[in-house]
């Protein structure tokens, strides 16, 4: 039952936090070995799973690990795509921050602190409540956790316009090596005093120590937003339209694309009366007040019509709603055609995308799979999903190699292999190749000033 | 002539770099030992000043500095308020980036390539040009460079909806240790592919390395804009004001604040009409799409008129100019009041803004000096202005007193000592105070990692 964990540390652990916060049973430890991964991994049972419910606990927990030399999984909600959250040595503990979900929120300073199991979604649907906003919306954003959002630096449609959650965090409480407090930043939106090591550990994926807590910044709600549905014969006209928004004034709050196979998913599933011969459709959501969405969705439909498409407006939400409909249901529209699907979230310049997607494809053709494009077109970022059969393990291995190819083209093109999801462990050798050999040498310079006994999420991000 | 430095490298840069890239005049040497900060600080004047023109140029230029151990000290327009860019030793070298002042801006991308010796003011004006917009608007910006920008992660008014310079750079390169060239990032928004090297660089006042070239991200001009200035008889009022406002649905492009000291100050200089009895004056200006920013000005106006407070209403660029007309001669205004004027940037969270402001005008009381406050109210960043006789050694030292019992009450708020100039070598001391022993210890080695030999400007932000 104990695993590898020898038991005077674990003894200690029960001690120091209670038996209440310190789980040994197989059944949590083999359910806290798994996130949301597609594809198969390198995967340990843990010997433990802890529950802290404070700072105080993390810290405990930390420093007799620091001791010990017993490495720490932080897990949030385990909704990662690609292993960040699991673990992968028998000795290791997973630290999961379910318990640690309280929140408040100071209006007036437009702040709030968080910890970092609080779920994103209940957070904001209270920040909306008062008249404010905290934008970044990842596909998981129902039960992911700020902490995982924080460690991934998530994104998501309306990042395009208010950037990625790492714009949105203030300050931080983390918990380093030896268990020392790290306390960074203050509750105020412009800070130049010294390094920013804020935003450092925002998107370094638990390998630079235990995030306790946040304080986010907020912004005033927007008052209405309005939504254009353009349809595309060539991929070539996508790239124009989205320029010639980009310059005209409007900044959208979301340029969402999806492609042929995409529309014909939607329709097979649930049809919403979307033309099977568009090549490509474009979402272009506003926001603003009530008369400047109006005014700039109608700018953007004389913008296409002008250049020979067809468009469709939705000047209110509910009617939005309906355009969104196809958006929003291409996760079980994928789920009926395959029932395996690796959904990668590469980044290309826009300028390349066109050309970009075509050699995508070429791979799928390669490959013999079935591939389908969507994704938040305004900032390069695309969904490339590789779907199989998961009963194939042939396919799943075409597939894999498939998604190979895929992160070389988005590196040609000086794209990034990643958007929203971050390296974890199944990017890790891309990621050298991205980086280049000085820039992952200061890498592990970094991770060894926070962790010199690479405790913290170890193999992660950083080959070992 | 040649100072401390031996003949051998400075030989060895005018052979590798040319003559004309090489100044060892003694006027050019001392001109380019001054910065534009206002109290008296540590200077050398260095041996050498280096004209780069290219990156090529700068890894040369590094190379040599990291065999023979000679300091390099970066420097964009000089234009810095803390020591940031002023060499503190004998054997140093002047790196002026003046010469690499080239960009290019890709509309469909939406991104800029700039060498750091780029004016901002001019790249601005090259991008509204073709509809866009870079929003970091620093007080120098109509001579600052986006080099000396990006290192001091420059503000301005624009940045409490848009941002501060950070935001604004998706990669850079730069010449590190040993004349390693670093390259940072993609001419894409979204990018969680590792550590944030580009992040951490900005902000870190040429301390990590010698920045080449930066990829800036561009956004949508905005289409119009309107003002609304409104009046106070007490300062509580003023931080409500700003509540309401940013829970409204409205998002201020700019929310400027001028105390009575400020007023009073522009009356004497140029009048434009303010009533010298009022506490404190708001500016609101609001941007988008011409009809939204009369809808949302009006707004700010009645939510103002509620409050039983006097506003007046620009609803075009054109009558804005008037309103802000006071905001903008309030340089000269200081300037006409006292030869000396120490420009603080401290920032506290907007719920304690009151309160700080009358324990730092107890401040000004206790020494016997004239204090004005104006600046960024929306993101809590005050400057908080000393003003002088520069010809009064012991007003001076007064002065120099008073900004440390500033900066104590700024950190007792848990605000920042500087949100727009940088650490440099005035504020060293208060830095520690701000980050702990933890954060200071983790800032030493993060140096270390990126100079090993504290070569890149040392002694700037991290006490030697």
């Amino acid at each position: 039952m104990l695993g590898l964990l020898s038991k005077k540390p674990v003894d200690k652990l029960v001690e120091l936090l209670g038996k209440e916060k310190v789980s040994l049973s197989l059944v949590e430890r083999k359910l806290y070995a798994y996130d949301a991964t597609p594809i198969p991994i390198e995967r340990a049972i843990p010997s433990a799973v802890v529950f802290p419910t404070s700072e105080e606990d993390v810290q405990k927990l930390v420093k007799v690990c620091y001791e010990e030399e017993i490495p720490l999984f932080p897990r949030g909600a385990g909704s990662g795509l690609t292993g960040g959250s699991v673990p992968t040595l028998e000795k290791g503990i997973v630290v999961s921050f379910e318990r640690m979900n309280r929140f408040s929120i100071d209006p007036d300073n437009a702040t709030a602190m968080v910890e970092p199991g609080v779920i994103t979604y209940e957070f904001q649907q209270a920040v909306e409540k008062i008249g404010l906003f905290y934008p970044p919306d990842p596909s998981s954003f129902k039960y992911s956790t700020i902490g995982g959002n924080i460690a991934e630096n998530a994104g998501g449609p309306r990042c395009l316009k208010y950037g990625v959650t790492r714009e949105y965090v203030l300050g931080l409480s983390a918990v380093i090596k030896e268990g020392h407090i790290l306390r960074t930043g203050n509750p105020v939106i412009k800070d130049v005093a010294g390094y920013d090591l804020t935003k450092l550990f925002v998107g370094s994926e638990g390998t630079l120590g235990l995030i306790t807590s946040a304080i986010l910044k907020l912004i005033p709600k927007p008052k209405a937003r309005a939504t254009a549905l353009i349809l595309f014969k060539d991929l070539e006209s996508v790239g124009k339209v989205v320029s010639k928004v980009m310059t005209s004034g409007i900044f959208p709050s979301a340029l969402e694309f999806m492609d042929n196979y995409a529309i014909s998913a939607v329709e097979d599933f649930k049809p919403v009366g979307l033309p099977r011969d568009a090549e490509a459709l474009l979402l272009v959501e506003v926001d603003g007040s009530s008369q400047s969405v109006r005014e700039d969705v109608l700018q953007v439909k004389e913008l296409a019509q002008s250049m020979g498409l067809e468009v469709q407006v939705a000047e209110d939400e509910e009617k939005a709603e309906k355009l969104w409909s196809a958006r929003k249901s291409l996760g079980p529209a994928l789920g009926n055609l395959r029932t395996g699907k690796i959904n990668e979230d590469v980044v290309v310049p826009r300028i390349y995308l066109s050309q970009a997607i075509r050699d995508y494809r070429k791979v799928a053709e390669k490959y013999g799979l079935l591939m389908v494009i969507f994704g938040h077109i305004g900032d390069g970022n695309l969904h490339v999903n590789l779907l199989y059969d998961k009963k194939n393990r042939e396919e799943e291995e075409r597939a894999e190699k498939a998604v190979d190819e895929v992160f070389e083209i988005t590196l040609r093109y000086n794209g990034s292999i990643t958007g929203e999801h971050g390296v974890g462990l199944t990017k890790r050798k891309f990621l050298e190749l991205q980086m280049g050999e000085v820039g992952m040498s200061l890498l592990r310079d970094i991770k060894r000033v926070f962790d010199p006994k690479n405790l913290f999420n170890p193999g992660k991000v950083i080959n070992p």
